[in-house]
C-alpha cells in the first residue's frame, strides 16, 4: 500500500471542499449572519491543509492500484465528512459533534436524514451548506458508481465497466472522456430544475437549494415541513421528473442526449414499472380513506413513491398515517433504490432484474435439468463473475441491514424503528417509518452512539458495502 | 404428469395415518372421553378412502419422475394436514376449521405454534394426537430431507444426495438401505427420551408426549406453561441433549453409531459453536438482571437457545422479558435452524457454513484477483450447482419471509409481530416475539386468513420453498 498515492488526491479534494465553503460564507455575509466567520476560517484551515499535502506529494507518479483505490474511497469519504462537519459544529446552531458528523455524512452520502429542527428559522449559510454537501456528494457518487466501483468489480457492477485504459496498474476504465459531459449534464439538470421550481412559485433561495437536493437525490430541505410547504400539483411533478432523471444511469442519459442507442434499458424499465405499480396501489388505498380530489391524491402518491424509490426522501405528507398496507409498500421499496451510475442509492434496479432472471432460470432448470439458460440482462447472458458479485452483495446487504437493526434495537429503539432506521441509512433514503424517524420526525433524539453507527452505515451503503468491508479483512492488508 | 403415480403412495399414507388415529381413540376410551368416536370415525373414513385408492391403483408400475416427485410431496403434505385436522375439528374442543387446519399443519411440519389454550384441562386423546402428528411429521421430514429434496436438487441439498439407483426414471438415490436403521434410531431416541423424562419426574403420559415432540423438534406440550411446568435442572438438560441430537444429521448419527467416520462435520460444529456463543450471551445479560443461582440461569439460557435454534420451540420462561438484547439474539437465531437431514427446520447450518465460505472467497478474490479459491464445505470444494441452489434458496427464504411479513402487517399485526410470525412459521420454530405470539401467547387471536397463510408458510418452510414454489411456475406444467 502506497499511502502517498491516497493522500495526494485527498489533498486536492480538500482544496475543492474549502473552495465550496466560501459560498455559504458569502451568503452569510450578505445576510449579516455571524456564521460567515466559521465558514471562512474552516475554508482557510482545510484549504491550507489540502494545499500543503498536495505540494508535498505532487510532482511524482504513485502506483494507484486496486488496494490504493479501495483505501482511497474510504479515506476520501471520511475526510470529506469530517471537513463537512467542522463548520456545522462550529456554527451558531446547537449541535453535538456526533450530530454534526451524522449531518455531514447524511449530506455527502445524499441520505438526507437530519438531526436539525427549526430549519425555517435557520441562517441561510447553514441551509446552503447542507444542500451543497448533497450536491457535491451526488456527483461524487456518480463518478464512483460509473468509474471506481465497476473497476474494482464491487457487487457485480463490472457489468457497466468503462473501456479499460492501457496502463496495467489501473484496473478501472478511463473516466476522462466523460468528465466534461457529466459536469454539463449535472449542472444542466440543476439549472433547469432551479428555473422550473421558480416558475412553480419557489423563491430563488428555495429553488436553488431544492434543485441541488433533488438532482443529488439527497432530500434535504429548507423547511421542517419539506415539500409539505408547497401548494398545488405542478411543483410536485417537476420534482417527480427530476428525481426520476437523477435516478437513471447518467451515461445512458448522455448517450440519449447524443442520439445514441441505450444498452442498459432493462433497469430503466424496471424502475418505471415498479413506480407505476407502487404508486397506483398507494393511490387506491388513499382514495379509499381520503376525500381529496383524485388527481391531487395521485400526484402525492407518485411523489412519495418516487421520493422513496429514487432514495431522495422528500416528504409531502406523512404517508405513514395511511395504514399498514401503505406503510408496508414504503418499507419494501425503501430496499430497492434507483439505477446504477445515478445519484440514487439502495440495492439498485439492475441487481433486482438479474436476480429475478437468475431465480427463474434455476427454477426452470429444476424441472428441465437439460435446458440450461443463464441469467440474462438486457438480452445478454450475465457472466458468472457478475452474478457472483451480485449474490455476495445481496447477502452482505441483507446481513448489514439485519445486524445494524439488531444493534439499534439493543440501544432501545422499538423493533420497527430499528429495522427502518437500518434500511433507510443503508439505502441512503433518509426518512424511516415510525414516529421518531418517520417523514415528520428527525434523528435528533436517537442515542449519540446510534448516530455514529448510522453515519457509518450510510457510507457503507454508498460504497456498496464491499468497497468498505474489504478494509477490515485480513487479506486486504496482507502483502502479496 | 401421471397423477396415478402420486395418488397411489398417498392412498397408502392415508391408511397409515388412519391407523395412528386408533391410538388417541383407545386412550379416550380408557379415559372415558367421548372424543373416541370422532377419532375412530375419522380413522374408518380416511382408512377406507386410502384402501380404495390403493386397491384401485396398485398392481401396476407408474413412472415416478421429478415432476411426480415434486407434486407428490406437496399433495402428501396437504392430504396429511387435512386428515390430521378432521378429528381436531370434530372433537369436543371449540375450534374453527381454519384453526384445526393451522393446528394440524403446525403439528405435521413440527412447527408447534398453537391456537389452543387450556391444554392442562384437555382430554388426553387430543393431546396425544397433537404429539403424534409431530412425531409422524418428524420422521417424514427426515425422509424427505435425506432422500427426496437432495434427489430433486432443492436448495443445494444435493450435496448430501444418497447413492443413486440404477433406474433412469428415478432421479433420487436409494433410501431402502436406510429405512430400517432410521426407524430404529428415531424409535430409540423416542424411547430413551421418554425413560429419562420419567426419571426426572414426569408422569408416563407427560414423558411420552414430550419425548415425541422433543425428538421431532416439534415443541407441542401438554400444558399451557410448556416446560415452565417442570422444576429443577435435570429435566432441562435431558431436553437439551435430545433436542440437539434431533437437530443433527440422522445419517451421521447412524454412521457414528456404526463406528464409521462422519463426513459432514462442519454443520455439526457450526451448530455447537452458535449454541455456545448465543447461550453464553443470553446467560450474561440475564445474570446482570436476575438474582437466580448462576447454574440455573445458565441451564435456562442454554435450554431456550437450543429450543429456538433446533426449531423445537419449547418455552421455559418468557425470554422476551429480558430486554432488547436478548430479544434480538432470539430473533436472529430463529432464522438459522439445525442441520440438514434432521427433524429441525430453518435455513440449515450447512447453508450458513457454505455462504460464509463463499463470501470470504469472493472478498479475497477482490483483493487478489488471480487467486481463485472456491467455497468449501468440510474441506471439499463446493460445486457450482450446489452453490447456486443455496443462493437461490437464500433469496427465496428472504423473499418469502419479507412478503408474508408484509401481508401480516397489512392484516393488522404490529410490525414486530408480523416479522416474527413470518419467520417462526417459515423456519418451523413455533413461538415468536411479542405479546400475542410470544412464548407465553398463542395464535388464537390472529385473523382466520392469517392462520391459513401461516399454515401455508409452514409447509413452504418444510419443502424448502422451492419444493412447493415450483408447482406455481408455468414451466412446471409445460409438457416437454
Ligand atoms: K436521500
Ligand atoms: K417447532
Amino acid at each position: 500500500m502506497d499511502f502517498r498515492a491516497v493522500a495526494l488526491p485527498i489533498g486536492k479534494l480538500m482544496i475543492l471542499i474549502a473552495t465550496f465553503m466560501l459560498v455559504p460564507a458569502a451568503v452569510d455575509i450578505a445576510a449579516g449572519n455571524p456564521d460567515w466567520r466559521v465558514f471562512s476560517t474552516s475554508a482557510v484551515v482545510i484549504g491550507c491543509f489540502g494545499a500543503l499535502t498536495t505540494a508535498a506529494l505532487s510532482g511524482r507518479e504513485y502506483a494507484f492500484r486496486r488496494r490504493e483505490a479501495f483505501f482511497f474511497v474510504n479515506a476520501a469519504w471520511l475526510a470529506f465528512t469530517l471537513a463537512g462537519a467542522i463548520p456545522l459544529y462550529g456554527s451558531s446552531i446547537e449541535i453535538s459533534f456526533a450530530g454534526a458528523f451524522f449531518e455531514a455524512a447524511s449530506g455527502l452520502t445524499t441520505t438526507g436524514s437530519t438531526v436539525l429542527t427549526g430549519l425555517d428559522q435557520m441562517p441561510p449559510g447553514i441551509l446552503l451548506w447542507r444542500s451543497l454537501l448533497q450536491w457535491i456528494g451526488g456527483i461524487g457518487i456518480v463518478v464512483i458508481g460509473i468509474w471506481l466501483l465497476p473497476g474494482l468489480r464491487v457487487g457485480g457492477s463490472q457489468l457497466f465497466a468503462l473501456e479499460s485504459s492501457e496502463k496495467a496498474n489501473k484496473p478501472y476504465g478511463r473516466i476522462e472522456p466523460f468528465v466534461a459531459r457529466l459536469m454539463i449534464l449535472y449542472g444542466g439538470l440543476t439549472v433547469s430544475c432551479t428555473l422550473l421550481y421558480m416558475v412553480c412559485g419557489m423563491t430563488f433561495f428555495q429553488a436553488i437549494n431544492h434543485a441541488m437536493t433533488t438532482v443529488s437525490t439527497g432530500g434535504y430541505s429548507t423547511s421542517d415541513s419539506s415539500f409539505g410547504q408547497f401548494q398545488g400539483t405542478a411543483v410536485f411533478w417537476v420534482a417527480i421528473v427530476f428525481m426520476m432523471l437523477s435516478a437513471l444511469p447518467f451515461l445512458s442519459l448522455i448517450r440519449f442526449a447524443e442520439g445514441k442507442s441505450i444498452d442498459d434499458k432493462q433497469q430503466i424499465q424496471a424502475l418505471f414499472i415498479i413506480v407505476f405499480i407502487a404508486s397506483f396501489l398507494v393511490f387506491l388505498s388513499e382514495r379509499w380513506m381520503d376525500d381529496d380530489p383524485p388527481f391531487h391524491l395521485y400526484t402525492i402518491a407518485v411523489f412519495n413513491v418516487v421520493s422513496v424509490i429514487t432514495t431522495t426522501g422528500y416528504a409531502a405528507k406523512d404517508y405513514l398515517l395511511s395504514g399498514n398496507f401503505v406503510i408496508a409498500i414504503f418499507f419494501l421499496i425503501t430496499f430497492l433504490g434507483g439505477c446504477s451510475g445515478s445519484t440514487a442509492g439502495g440495492f439498485k434496479m439492475f441487481r433486482v432484474v438479474i436476480l429475478i432472471s437468475f431465480v427463474r432460470s434455476l427454477l426452470r432448470r429444476m424441472v428441465m435439468p437439460h435446458r440450461i439458460q443463464p441469467a440474462r440482462y438486457s438480452g445478454k447472458p450475465v457472466s458468472n463473475q457478475v452474478l457472483e458479485g451480485i449474490l455476495v452483495f445481496s447477502i452482505l446487504y441483507a446481513g448489514t441491514f439485519a445486524i445494524f437493526a439488531a444493534i439499534y434495537a439493543c440501544m432501545g429503539m422499538s423493533p420497527d424503528t430499528a429495522l427502518s432506521a437500518s434500511i433507510t441509512a443503508l439505502a441512503n433514503v433518509g426518512p424511516g417509518v415510525g414516529e421518531i424517524i418517520g417523514p415528520s420526525g428527525t434523528f435528533q433524539s436517537v442515542p449519540e452512539a446510534a448516530k455514529w453507527l448510522l453515519a457509518i452505515q450510510m457510507i457503507l451503503g454508498r460504497l456498496e458495502i464491499i468497497g468498505a468491508l474489504l478494509l477490515v479483512t485480513p487479506d486486504f492488508w496482507m502483502e502479496t
